[in-house]
């Protein structure tokens, strides 16, 4: 099977860094194929950079369901353009905070996320309100650096990152963390092993749940509001 | 004062009637700019046609921004890309759909939506559980009939929309109808008169919500999420 | 047109403090009919003021309707007799409370209230939770001074309401401050201006709202609980 | 012991009415005081006529207090002045309807009202929410005849009221029926005989509860927003 | 009238205190019957211990049935069994968790919880959320010592509920605390008496409930899904 | 790896046929391991059989832990004993029914349940409920024929259940169907094919779930509440 990964930011360093994170937790047969827009914005860090992304990742999205591709996943912690996206696709499409909630949820009665810059809160509130993990969630920490420093400062955002996920484990009554951007999916297993408590990252929870539902032979419904966009 | 009211399709007829509506209660020295994007889809009727339609609508409001517009209304019922034109405007955005929620929920404890085809439920069922009305809403009301319909068969529609307001009116439990499209605001009055219960249409509401923030001197918050896209 | 202002406190000087307020935000032709009763409460700082309180609203409002104002501002903080008022008028009722709640949630995704005495936080709480902006207040902080010394000593109210407010600024994560008492009216000026962040007071923005309404063609709704009291 | 039961409303008919209620289920060291407030609305059916009898129940608990009775009932549905009472009094007080609201939550997973005036549905619909009893109410049900129909006319408004319990019990998927008016009381007993399920009034509940708060030796709480108003 | 009080661990230590507690409150005519679980767990502090006594207080339940009590207390915070034990009984059955909730929002409109240990917060947030009084909980304080303490090491846990209810008192915004163990029963006056606040305690807030209902002569509704058990 | 599926009920008939259902979607090298309790109830039916299901299936679970199993599913729709499950084990534990929600919440806005007897209809209300699920459940039906009929009559269940997954297609506005009960996971793939809409299983959904975490290299976390049993 093949899973399309979708960054939906221009930052090629990021899209070889999330599918290599990608290909780490996918099954022997299953080809990851990592894509980022032509166009769009360099990172993702509020309203406006997600609603910009939305064109390109539906760009996407077509160009992999006509490549038949079994799975789309959307590789942002704001989920840009997820219901879109599912109207486009018949294959399952995942974004990756979706993802890392419902795993997390799975293995610990709550969680705490830790994201990038502050500003980004509120979208991940909006998404656990919509989603109905709001209660599930006990804090939302920001390392207060933005996006590409994951890539740049390699070094300053894992420390800060650490921090954090330590303050979360030590304060917020939790028994797991997210970790708020797709950049960071390279850290997650490094700072699990420091801290021991389960990190979730939502670029491979998506990867997975995208083979999980490939094996129950279920697809995006086209019944309803997922059909395909209506014709005019 | 100037208002830029924008309509996210590209009907051009749809924009004329949207800009007349809003031209209608506008005080006296507020002048209307209605404008449409240049590219995008003729109708807006899903996840996607408001995911796509979000490029164009921000463009537009950065257009008026330069332009020093007052005020900025979303013209479509999804108020897509409402927090993303935020960031980028500094004077006041409002959707539609929240400023007829806002509007009906002050003369009325419950309103119905009435709208036009099913698919499109979910998006106020979305917006009602974000903004916080959810539970005023008795109900979501579809009349089954395209937008565009709405320009080109409005006998028809309007014969739609009366029917089913008038069964909110009866069977919802409800002191006021929101009608849940741009394109049925030259219909809200001749409703309104007919069935004898307030009918709030969004784009008017939100011209009136832009002036009243404009008399108090208020705009949108750059302290915080809604602060200028970052620069990368 | 003319707007009834109701200060539900026996209170002149408030009175009169909230009558300029509303005055100065008021189109050209609208006049401010600013009234409080004879008899109440000299300040509304609990349940019991409140309810007490209600008697002398709805009196002013049954008043108001028969001098054919277009419009009533319920200037408390707890909205007293709100639901109460609408049966009684025609016109459009608008409390304070809501009034904020409404304007701050158009210009920024999260708020803080500063009110007065801590015994009517839950007051506040109620409101929000029955109007649905729970979600969207972050905090609401009190300056623990007694309503009266907004009239009475004023600088130390100004004082310990800036630290509030800056305080709310710096740590709640929010982008707008509301105002929570009438008697607040006349100072959100100058805390805005010193803070630098949209600060929404109720008396002003109710102001506006019947205003728009009004601009609008609309009244409290009359099919439904709103309809006149029953008559025995 | 003594328990003030308070009919908000001035049909005196209705307070006998409630008294003998009150009194059957009272164990035998326990003396019921009926009251009703010398002026007022002879009944009770909307947001006005509520407002308007919380002068009446205050001085009948400030009243009640100075004659050191032990608890206080508040035998309307919509439990009116219910907080501004419990800051009055130091005895504990009980409004009708969420005494009937816990009795049923602890016999039953869910409940339907019925009630009186179509009206009147919002007031329990607030309660509801505000205490946090939405989600076990599977439905308001209303007979659509006025509060005093229920002593002008008893066997009429007992068939209205058969007939929407009986329906509850069928359709509603619950276990228990709350009857939504102090002046149901009387035909509590019966209707439950007739058709075999848990019928609770929230009169008999709430001076159940007033004893069991007593015999606990718990008073309503004067620490925090129920402590006695302010002085000024 | 006859009450079975369950102690669900099989700590007798802990079933004669909690019985001992139940006496001090039941009227005169009332014979408390507290009993415990052959087999089980000595006390009960996570899920699983949870789980583990339902069987217990089921077969207890089953007994007390037979033995025809009028009521049956479930004294365990977490509510163990609840609704199954409603379908073996016909006689009401009350956990002590709801009972002491119930009673402290009559007289406070917020309260604390100071409970056991940390593990057990997810618990009582459980049972909040289920049953409807998230919103008036401001705050979970754990003392951090076993449940056994209790009966073994009565002074230091004496001192570390002391230390917790006073912080709560000044800190929370409460008008009243809950105790969150059964064990805690026989110090809840004490501590009330120190700190001067209501302290609510579920085990005698149980037995003065089902004392209510028996007045009320309502039981356990077999109307629906507290039915009887299904027989294959 | 190896996943231990646990019917809870003594049904030997249904522990085969949930262990092929779970079999056929397993990826080639995982071995289903389907057990169910030596004691216990032929069928889940309600509040009752569930609790006394629970120590069945805690056994079960502690003795695939022994045995050093990859995970557990616990394959009735009420998730008996679900957090207790997780106290006790190490891999990943996940209730059907949870597993059928996250799954549906990936492909759908809007799913129905179909389920078995009326009376476990509360039960799935009040796992959606906890999940956060209530608000994307749009309608639970009941075919109320017990579980049993699902092996012994199995030609009227199955006409029954696709009577009902056909209504709910057509009047929920949904976009999937959740079955209800783990003995028609067998079903589901039939049901499916009939109606053309998503129709999931939970017990197949769960074994994905699992094999998803295993590859994630996600554990049932231990920091917190899910931490092994405390030790008296």
């Amino acid at each position: 099977m093949r899973i399309q990964v979708i960054n939906p930011n221009t930052s090629l360093e990021m899209t070889v860094s999330i599918g290599e994170s990608a290909n780490k937790v996918a099954v022997a047969n299953t080809e990851i194929i990592a894509v980022s827009p032509e166009e769009g914005v360099p990172s993702i860090e509020g309203h406006y950079d997600e609603a910009i992304s939305a064109i390109g990742v539906l760009k996407l999205v077509q160009q992999g369901r006509e490549q038949g591709v079994d799975g789309h996943v959307i590789a942002c912690f704001g989920d840009p353009a997820l219901h879109a996206a599912r109207e486009v696709a018949d294959a399952p499409v995942i974004g990756i905070a979706e993802a890392a909630f419902h795993m997390a949820t799975l293995i610990a009665t709550k969680f705490s996320i830790v994201t990038t810059l502050s500003r980004t809160k509120i979208i991940a509130e909006h998404l656990l309100h919509q989603y109905g993990f709001a209660h599930k969630c006990a804090q939302i920490r920001c390392i207060d650096l933005p996006v590409l420093d994951l890539e740049n400062n390699e070094q300053a955002t894992y420390q800060k990152l650490l921090e954090n996920c330590l303050a979360a484990k030590q304060q917020d009554g939790i028994g797991a963390i997210v970790l708020g951007c797709g950049g960071m999916a390279k850290l997650a297993e490094r700072v699990a092993a420091e801290i021991d408590i389960p990190v979730i990252d939502g670029v491979t929870a998506a990867v997975k749940l995208i083979e999980a539902l490939h094996g129950l032979g279920i697809k995006t419904s086209k019944w309803g509001d997922y059909n395909y966009p209506e014709q005019k």
